[in-house]
């Protein structure tokens, strides 16, 4: 298997979608798959399919295609959804429950262990099976238990003080909902941040000049 | 200014982005920016960006670098952001409440006219001043009001029946959080899917590989 180290974020940005795809067609029942057949339903050439699997070593057989199952798994690996990375969740609101609630964590290399807010008449609150701690326990927390990831579902005036709290509990890998550049401020850290308000706006723009491909 | 018929959705994809931190920008009270500036603010090169710019027709003068203000108005305007599109939400759960409550859609294009559930200890209930309807009213509310675009918050096992409905009222364009492939069951339609999970993977990979380039 060749290094990791130069992949563009392009290629790994479309491991998940391959991933998605494929466990779709697994649970559809579908076996094999042709790379012609994978990238029709994936709006993708051939070409470029096989040239993102040989970022990993390759796989498949020219002229046999792709066993699902196995392909599935083995892009599975390659994302670390089998790990069980320890995060929290702070920001209880409607998005954050959301997040926690319709998010399957296990599924995709995490466990939820906590979620905090600093509303108190949350606090006590169950959701999932996770009660609802107060904020001012974050530390308190941290300290008995190794957390890797922290999901921040705080709203922009809260997040830039919070953030100095998590990243001086040694956590370094976020999923930022809250508008927020923490990669600026922490060179350091691994963000993944979610603009909801950039897909509105970009099919705002495939509205007004109709533009329906993906 | 060129035709806009064959712009890349990659370039379409940072319009967005670019807007966004120009807003920033803006609101902190930037009144011009070069190009190298931006670009590595934003994590481009400078001739991406003027790359990209070109594609509209191309802003800012040579040396001189950009007018924030006009190139965030210019940018939003590509965007078509003064459109009022007349869109509704389905489904009032916490995704739903989150994207209601969170999301400045008058600011990205769009006015949210309605919102519907099919759980009727929802119906009446009220978000940002809009009364929850039932789903049956569906056919009845669009009848009389045009809609053109509809939020898609409802879970996997009841959108295949609910697209057919919508899509029969004539509406083409969507923002889908349901994981349904909308646009492989109608071609016509323009959807943006939103994928958290994919996010969630993303950020797998790059925890498991230690990659914290955006």
């Amino acid at each position: 298997m060749p290094k990791r180290e130069n992949i563009s974020m392009s290629v790994i940005r479309r491991l998940p979608r391959y991933y998605r795809f494929l466990s779709e067609l697994k649970d559809s029942g579908v076996v094999r798959i042709s790379s012609r057949e994978l990238s029709q339903k994936m709006g993708l050439t051939a070409s470029q399919i096989r040239q993102d699997l040989n970022c990993f070593g390759g796989f498949g057989q020219q002229g046999y295609g792709y066993i699902v199952e196995q392909l599935q798994l083995e892009i599975g690996n390659i994302l670390g959804l089998s790990s069980s990375y320890r995060s929290i969740l702070i920001g209880a609101g409607n998005l954050g429950r959301a997040v926690a609630t319709h998010m399957s964590f296990e599924a995709r290399g995490f466990t939820l262990c906590a979620i905090f807010d600093k509303n108190p008449a949350l606090i006590g609150e169950n959701i999932r099976g996770i009660t609802i701690q107060s904020i001012t326990e974050l530390e308190h927390f941290c300290k008995d238990c190794k957390i890797d990831m922290a999901v921040l579902c705080v709203p922009q005036d809260s997040v830039a003080e919070l953030a100095d709290r998590i990243y001086s509990l040694g956590i370094k890998n976020y999923w930022n909902f809250s508008h927020f550049d923490l990669a600026s401020k922490f060179p350091d850290v691994v963000v993944e941040n979610v603009h909801l308000s950039d897909s509105l706006m970009t099919l705002c723009y495939r509205i007004t000049n109709s533009q329906s491909s993906i």
